[in-house]
């Protein structure tokens, strides 16, 4: 499958669907089609910044997330829809 | 239940609404849906910034605070609804 | 009553109304209802800056302050009605 | 009669109006009702700058300045209308 | 006459009609009434930094300019239309 | 064929139409006629910063790359149409 | 003819209309009337940053350019159209 690598501080994320809602445990609060929770399939490696460093990153690959709900740009890689946003429109990280 | 971790500057709050008002003591100005008073469930690490420092978070965990109306974003977490915002949008703690 | 401790450079304000204008003195230029005086109840603790330097405030608990009319925003706390507003919104302060 | 302190670089401006055109010389384009022309009454101490310094104001009690058509906010005090607005909406002042 | 002294980086500019074509050889592309070309009769001192340094003026009393289309304020003096504008809306000299 | 050489951290993008689906892989999401997928054909030499130094470009010529939708300005050189857009709208490089 | 001295980062630039497109190369994508191509006749002397440096210009008098669709002011000198942009509009150079 084709790989995406991020530039800068863009975090590629695979929509997580609430089908099933007793499993995952997130809904939207109305049942429009944007998501706004996703699984991290790829980060980029930090925003630059003008005086030259490097900002980290602080969520990885595996992580489910929770993001602002107009921030991602919607792409299709091989059949699958994957979103791409940037850092710092990811809200939380989700865990258990 | 699912736990939510936020980044950044970021804060989870739930929402308080204000069926008692002889209780809960604040009122929202007109009656519209839009929440501007919670307890916060969970607190971000702070803001980084460019030259790699990180802000302190002046709410925590269990403050009632009062925030911009519409700040927050509204997600639902195993039945019940949470409000994520940044800190900055908070507007005072409520005690007493 | 419940306190407000405000955030940052917020400012809790308890608007003025101008029913007696041969004593409050000052009056809004059209009578809508957007209160733009009142005084000072409550005041935060300084705009914390990128640098980790926190702001001076120049306002305090008792002054009488008029400030940008759609700056603030509106609460009601054990029924009575208080703005909030960053210091930034507030313009000049009455005297005499 | 009360008296307004400004904050910041906020500046109190007593509104001249065009009565009496040979005399005062400077007309507005069209003759709708916002003023462009005033009399400084009080000045603020300066804007604070992050970095702790305060600039310095470049008008003073007394001058005759033209400025921005939106710019002001106004107020009525003890009767007499009276506009404040940043000293970065005063275009010039008026000698002569 | 009365004069008008600009602050920071503001410019008085007496605006140039274009009655006839052949001689100031600069056109308006469409004949509405904004000028876009006049002559500067003064100047302000310099737009004020942060850091406490004055920026220095890059036209000066006599030069002919021409400049954005809706960048200045329109006032009458004296019963001659003048414009105010800060220089950066001050796109070339002409010579010649 | 006529060169272009982008200024700055402009990128100059040939942009690749998804008429054989299951060769190209990334398919846009509707199928409005605005190109996100393309291959890098020119680099500008980087964005040039206010304290004098020049940032580094993350892609190169032959990367194939995804943008934001309404980022570039679409162009026709010698009968091709070619998308500049600066860096910081590319979102992720494609291999595989 | 008179001559344009553009101020700060300001490049004049007489617009090239593709009339002839087997020669020019260039075309653009809907046959409005904005030109997005010309030749840079006069180029300012860079803007000036707060900190006292200038920039330098990366055009100069007789680069063929491209340009954002909506950036320049239009004018027109002894009858001939000129195009007055910023050099951040300015996308690249074409060669060849």
């Amino acid at each position: 499958m084709a790989k995406l690598i991020p530039l800068g501080d863009q975090v590629v994320v695979k929509p997580m669907l609430e089908e099933n809602r007793s499993i995952a445990g997130i809904l939207l609060p109305d049942k429009d089609e944007k998501p706004q929770k996703g699984k991290v399939v790829a980060v980029g490696t930090g925003r630059k910044y003008e005086n030259g460093t490097v900002g980290t990153m602080n969520v990885m690959e595996g992580d489910i997330v929770i993001f602002k709900k107009y921030a991602p740009d919607e792409f299709e890689i091989d059949g699958e829809k994957v979103l791409i946003l940037g850092e710092d429109s990811i809200l939380a990280k989700i865990e258990g």
